[in-house]
């Protein structure tokens, strides 16, 4: 019997979460009226924003330009809201499954790569963060729209949370990817607990 | 009698585009009332823009931080765009020829940097494409208009096409520089004939 | 008796630019009523957002991820500003004193770094200017607001005439302390002057 690694099963759910990131990239596309490449266009940026400025503040290869696999992922998600945009919104609960597997397994995969390369603890979650949350947030620049993430809670704390459980367990000597499932599930809780319950941040008055 | 060396005749279609895009950006700072450091700012974003991206990406040296000319072109430009701006507007198809034959080369460079660093070939079309289309988009993010490349078919497509021709030339063992021209053209032609027609990509509906 | 160092004195006065420009992102926060995430985000980018494409441009190490206190410095101001923004207000001018300070030391530290790399001293002078810059471009793009400073003279003048000065001491072989603390002086004096005599640049007609 074929088992996965779990460096098998990280890959397989960040190309999740870059089908459904490149989903949401065409679906504000489809809602700004743009025209195919548009909608290409803004689907990479908004499934390999995050990792591209991760990739290049770090000083370490851009992931996507070596795996051609992330080109597919997006060209086909966009091909596919562009013919199916009315099936995709009767499938909205699978789309945030896919969604809150690749933010958790974004945050986690972008801390790593800080933590890897010496960056002091606390930046390496943020630049978990940011892979999370920064092809979301150039998706709504380039719609001239306020990043929505800047008002509504989405996700950022959910990661931030995770972030500290993975720096936690990495410091009691737990084995990586024991530390790896919990702090995604932790992300992965958090989020769809506040998006159920509907908690906020407080904002600036 | 002197003859131009295939890259000395890239590197003259590389400078009269980097011209072409520096003037657009200074009108468009002129339509929205910038001062001169604006205008001076968009100049360079929309002329280099794309190629930085793209260097920052494939981890290259920026082109333009090793060769002033490009400086003094956007300058130059600019400062012409804002002492006679209407005489620039009655020689619009003089500036359409120049953006056009930027565009054609900007993709060539971009897409041969790509492959020289063993990027999958189509990840390397696309980064011929990005330098092309990436100033121009963040020109109109700051201007706070969203990019009009993605409603209004413009020029990634010709980029597209020419970026595979050169593809298929390469793959056929075409000399170099038989390949660089006709890619060239392909980009040079569709263009100007999709805007003779008034040709556009679909749209999402 | 303990003297610091030139390289010190830099030090604490990128820091005091560091707060006053968390500050500033954070007020721009507020006023578009982000929740506390945006508040930092904001503040991050304006902080060190030019620095951070400065040094990716280069293609040197993104100095805030190698020095946490930068990231002290910035939570520190967005949560300052989030439970005291009323008393922050009285004290403007404070904070136009940080400001200024912070724009003449971010104005030195980029040049220096161009000059280092054997960039040209005029594009150094660029790195420089985009060190100072950059980040309130991008905090003024993320609040979807057209960038103060395309239309408002506020100090790329004032950094522009200071890397001058730079320039021309360097050139006359003057100690390179004598020239940060002139060339400082002169951005400081530049643009307080400008402000208070209103002066602005040309704009397009």
């Amino acid at each position: 019997m074929y088992s996965m690694t779990v460096h098998e099963i990280i890959l397989v759910c960040d190309y999740l979460g870059t089908l459904a990131f490149a989903i949401s990239g065409a679906l504000a596309a489809a809602r700004k009226q743009f025209d195919l490449f548009g909608g290409i266009f803004l689907g990479f940026v908004t499934a390999i924003g995050g990792g591209t400025l991760r990739d290049m503040m770090l000083n370490i290869p851009v992931a996507w330009l070596h795996d051609i696999w992330y080109f597919y992922i997006v060209v086909f998600a966009v091909g596919f809201t562009f013919v199916c945009r009315n099936y995709i919104e009767k499938y909205s609960k699978t789309l945030f499954l896919f969604d809150t597997i690749g933010i958790s397994v974004f945050t986690i995969i972008g801390m790593q790569k800080g933590l890897a390369l010496d960056i002091h603890p606390i930046l390496s979650v943020m630049m978990g963060i940011l892979t999370a949350v920064f092809g979301g947030i150039v998706r709504d620049m380039m719609c001239v729209d306020i990043p929505l993430i800047f008002r509504k809670e989405i996700y950022a704390t959910a990661c931030l949370i995770g972030g500290c459980a993975y720096l936690l367990l990495n410091w009691l000597a737990c084995p990586d990817f024991i530390s790896i499932v919990v702090a995604s599930l932790v992300i992965f809780v958090v989020r769809t607990v506040s998006v159920i319950k509907n908690w906020s941040l407080p904002r600036f008055k």
